[in-house]
């Protein structure tokens, strides 16, 4: 008996409790996942690397994988979206990507409409300029940002709803993995941003879902 | 022109500018606050200690000071909430009580309903588990605690509303003013929390009422 | 002549002086297992990967093998504890079993009754409440938990024996390695909590067993 | 309504819940001292400055002061120990006092015996050797000391007990207040010792003192 | 004989060794700077507190005081820009300005003209593209910010021009004395970006000096 | 559509926006390459291994390789200089050569004169003043250097020109991956040093071909 | 009895045990000192403020000071070298002398004959090399610098002899507080360099002694 | 040409200059070999490993190797010591080894005489107690330790002779690489303890050979 689930706060928030992938084999990925499926329509497992997903796919036969993401599921074939509103996503360069798009599937197999928005890093301000509108009128913002992650400042200033940074521990040198980012999104001038851990991108989700049920 | 003061996001956002009173004399403090009322029907500073205040007073007789939490403002005599839902604080110390209330008088001087439960640290956990009514009835919650920091996690995971963490420098030794918390609360195993910097009350109730709003 | 056998303390204490197996090959650990067993009943060895064990076997071929504990050992065929009382230890996720691990099997094969609860995590704080009985009646408690660490600073809240705290490497991001366990575990508000170095389960475990011999 | 007193550890395991000074006024610190006598025998507040306890005195006449150790106590005249048992603590050097007798008058304050050997750090090992008795038929031990942090590793290779290491922020330069010998002490080749924070005299001796009550 | 003063740079490149201050006393500043002035037609000490200059004027009457950027100097009572081309200076917040101030002073000084562009951080965008063509105009930028220090990213964005960034203490918490600005700046998306040590306003004004001069 | 390529910047600064190779596919790298020379004359990509150039030739079939730079290139045949001015570059040691020579090549590619001076470390202080005439003679110098990183000041001291320093990650133990050469360079006491992040030989070509076109 | 003072290693190494003076009250240092003058030639006691020493002395009244050293001393009125060869101190820049003289007054104490060379650092290393006959002809160096603390790479590259490094708090911004330059002298590419702690002139002197004695 | 061979400091000094491996191919590192054993009776390279060593001895077929301390080297097939005196080295486990023969053999090399005193960690204090003559009759100690550090302490209060202490990077957790013993030894109480990089074996044996030929 090595894992002990917990259902409670799936129930109450609506939010499946996501299995965690590092450090668990194959077997005991698939081994939970059966048993939550049982009480939960969506199961989710993060950080799942392409031959994992090949071994807990000959287990479980009917799990999708989200190769971007590295997202493995139990899921409908479409996700449509059950709740009101929208979670809009800023991605500050193409390394990010894999951190964004955890944020953007799991956000969407909890049954989220989302729209993303890539590749809009400050060093060439006028590609976010270019899509203030969507800043604007978002109801929810996740930035992702590795590097010098300074994408959520100039965001939080544009918007007027809550904004939720990700650094990424994309860069090199002075960026200690993620450590510059954090630091630049916890001293941000622009007030109203709740930042999460390096990589986060589940954590984010989880945090929009639950700011759009407020 | 010492000062760009930046009106748009506090007539989008509903939130004045706050001003950040470390390093500003008292008459550029007290500058600042008469051209912002001119605009604004609450101006506020952060920050400010008792004998700044006296200072500022001399020259804006009507500001008002709450001096657990620092702040200097101009606004209306009783603090009327004028948007719906509830901002529940929670601190775990009393040492971190500055903090908790500096939150807790911006979000009460920008309109919203504040609840207020202190003391409630995770080592005498009967203290938080006789309040849970209160957590798990939350809107939105706001969490301070310095030493280990540990009050967000356990406050997540009874709770079904967004959670904001606020570690503070309360501590000594390998707290390394503030760190210990701030790791401690982005490492949360509970998802659905964003962290604020250390000590920052303010940007936590700003962030919370743009929860309520959205 | 690589190595100084310091049988002093084992004899004293009690606890055999472990094999710390890291940049030992095979063989030097075999060998040292073999000069070991002329003086005491149990001998073990740490850190462990299984193809290590294989290659040690060949040369030992008594020794059994742990494997969730990455412990080679020789040793009765079953563990009696030969001292009074149990040592009583908590783990916060699945991912912490092996450090956890580490503790109980070093405890078991030093004579001492072991008692495991695992992944009772505060951010379910149900799981460790509904396990209160175990932890408010235990002689001696070792709490193990990576992320944010904080299962020791709420059990020391509860219990009235001596906690030994292991911060493990479990995490990723500014969990830094087990940095931000071990910081929160220092600074817990709970006074009563002793701290090992991260993932020194085995550390902990001669802790809790000098503890009960007192 | 800035405080809620934690009794029910206190008397579970008979160790007042000590008031932690810094951040508090005299005022606060002497209505909650009043307030704790109602029901415990002796109650303690920690960090007092000589200033600070002037004017509590004015307060609570009857509360006495130990400067080294900068402790305030409402207790009887003499401190006769209740448990069995003596906690013997070591220091490395001169300026390690004050954190070395705020865990020895802690000890004596919940009615421990206390065997003191100050200043024999492992520069001059012969102090230590010297006095080794001491160590070799002790019940538990705290070791107090900063710089290097040397001390508890030498003393648990030469103890049979369990060692609680306390590490000071005694030193300068790259001792960077303390961390260095916190460090040296997690790092320990010598099993069997469990370490406080920095300067945490006072959780050293609660530690000891539920080793003793095991 | 304490101080060998280095002539040799000073006259190649045009700046004046300037007088680091802190760790002098007012006399030595004073006699340092009588003499330089043997040789050099400016001579400037930075880090002067009002107090400090105070004494060295009483010393050096002819000695003038730049109160924001804490330089005392004997120059010409007007300072005429000597080389071709403008240094523009830009700052993020008015917290910014003595280290704006001291490079901004150290090139009007070192006969350079400056443009001033105070207080367009990044959290209101609009503050810096309203006053872009002087940054798409500008033949070296000094671009000075605390907090998460984002500036530079985006004003090297839009420029074409070498971009100096120079990181300030402003802040607090997790910006460390300034250590998330110079991370942020050193990981900064946009190359073409040179980073001066944090505060540094004085060798910001030197190396964009040596640029002009190019 | 996972990049949005910036063209604004490398129109108006001379310089193409280079490819970070590190985390995309041969694939990927290839695409974007392709994308570029429709508007660029030279197209790059940094951090390639030489298997990354093998798959990424057979899409490019005219992508040419620097094996000591590690970059993989669309270029004209031969590089002839299109910019007035030399930029003079220096490396502290051998193993410094990947990070010298990416930033060689970027200002070869870019149309810059170069003029190259390896191994001249300050340990070994007559190779450096053996070549001063170089040094003095300089329009703008890139000094590269990893373990204590002490070259630029030296060199600083020397020259009349812009300094840009490169830390690199050459190094082992208390180098910290290129941290300690970093805060030699910024803290240089000669001024007119302009620092990038650790290994960035790239940025530093960049800001010295824009000094040179200053 | 507060201090055991070890007379064994003094009388072996001909070096007294200083006193450390920061927390020790002027009575406990005059205190120390007359108890070591009874064995013990000469005494001394360093990081004296002048109001410190100024107490001492009207309890040691034959106590002199030396202000710039900040020590404290019993000793004859001229000190003659007893040994052989001389110490050769360097050091980089005025701020660092108060630890120089440390070092240099430590020595003298001892009975070596020592040459001071100061403010030579390499940022204008002519004033290094117009004096490199005394590097070259010295027995033993200690070289102290702060900020980047590249002075001991230098001159060890010049010398025959073992080479002491010192560095410094001297500095700001990315100093911290010697860090750097800490870093920097345990990263010197020039061998036969040892490091001591920051700003720890007394303990250079004293290993210089000891080699000059071996 | 990408090395300039200093032979400058090598003819002075008696020690060849080493060649570092790391980062060098085969041929790289025998053809600098060829071309030092023109000037140098005896050349090495540190830091090779078993398969790099293989292909060197193919282009240099009288190359021999030290397989405990990792050093490829041209030499007399018998080392007879060339200098007075003894370099004495310790080490602290049987993981230092490979650290302290790089130490020992690069001694050997530069024809200095060595005694060995291997796993004689504090921890155990009778293994060094029990040597106490060795420390105590040294010319030089060298004295390696990785985990706490805390071996060079103990040592230098025993010994008269300099100390150089060579902080390695065995440990895990909060050794931090090393970290936890470098701060262990720069704090060291016991004055005349120098300190090289972690794992710096080779440095250590150059300072001891500078220090016996003063
Ligand atoms: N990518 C992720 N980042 C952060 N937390 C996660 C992630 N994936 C799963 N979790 C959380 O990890 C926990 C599951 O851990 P485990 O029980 O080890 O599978 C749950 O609390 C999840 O909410
Ligand atoms: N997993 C472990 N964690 C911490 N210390 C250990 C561990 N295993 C063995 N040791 C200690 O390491 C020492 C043995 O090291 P060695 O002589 O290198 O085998 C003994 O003092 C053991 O007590
Ligand atoms: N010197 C001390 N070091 C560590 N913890 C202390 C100390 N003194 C008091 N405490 C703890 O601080 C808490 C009291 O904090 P407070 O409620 O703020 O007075 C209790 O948990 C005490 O056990
Ligand atoms: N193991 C070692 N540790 C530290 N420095 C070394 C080591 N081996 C060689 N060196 C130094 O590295 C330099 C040679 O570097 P290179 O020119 O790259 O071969 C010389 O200054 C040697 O003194
Ligand atoms: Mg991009
Ligand atoms: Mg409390
Ligand atoms: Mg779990
Ligand atoms: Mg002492
Ligand atoms: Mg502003
Ligand atoms: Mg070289
Ligand atoms: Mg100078
Ligand atoms: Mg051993």
């Amino acid at each position: 008996e090595f894992a002990k689930i917990d259902h409670h706060r799936a129930l109450r928030t609506g939010f499946p409790e996501a299995i965690w992938g590092p450090g668990k084999t194959p077997e005991q990925i698939a081994q939970i996942m059966q048993t939550m499926r049982q009480r939960s329509r969506v199961v989710m497992a993060t950080r799942i690397e392409p031959a994992v997903y090949d071994q807990v796919r000959s287990l479980v036969p009917d799990a999708v994988y989200y190769p971007m993401a590295r997202i493995c599921a139990i899921a409908p074939l479409t996700l449509t979206p059950v709740h009101p509103g929208t979670i809009t996503l800023l991605s500050a360069g193409t390394a990010d990507l894999p951190v964004a798009e955890e944020a953007a599937i799991t956000a969407e197999l909890a049954g989220f409409q989302v729209q993303r928005l890539w590749d809009v890093g400050v060093a060439g301000i006028h590609r976010l300029l270019n899509n203030r509108h969507f800043v604007q009128t978002a109801d929810v913002l996740i930035v992702v940002a590795g590097m010098e992650g300074a994408l959520p400042s100039v965001v939080a200033g544009l918007a007027d709803c809550p904004v939720i940074a990700v650094p990424t521990s994309v860069g090199y040198g002075a960026s200690f993995d993620g450590l510059a980012a954090l630091l630049t999104m916890l001293n941000s001038c622009a007030a109203g941003i709740g930042v999460v851990n390096i990589d986060n991108g589940f954590g984010a989700a989880v945090l929009a879902g639950q700011i759009l049920r407020t």
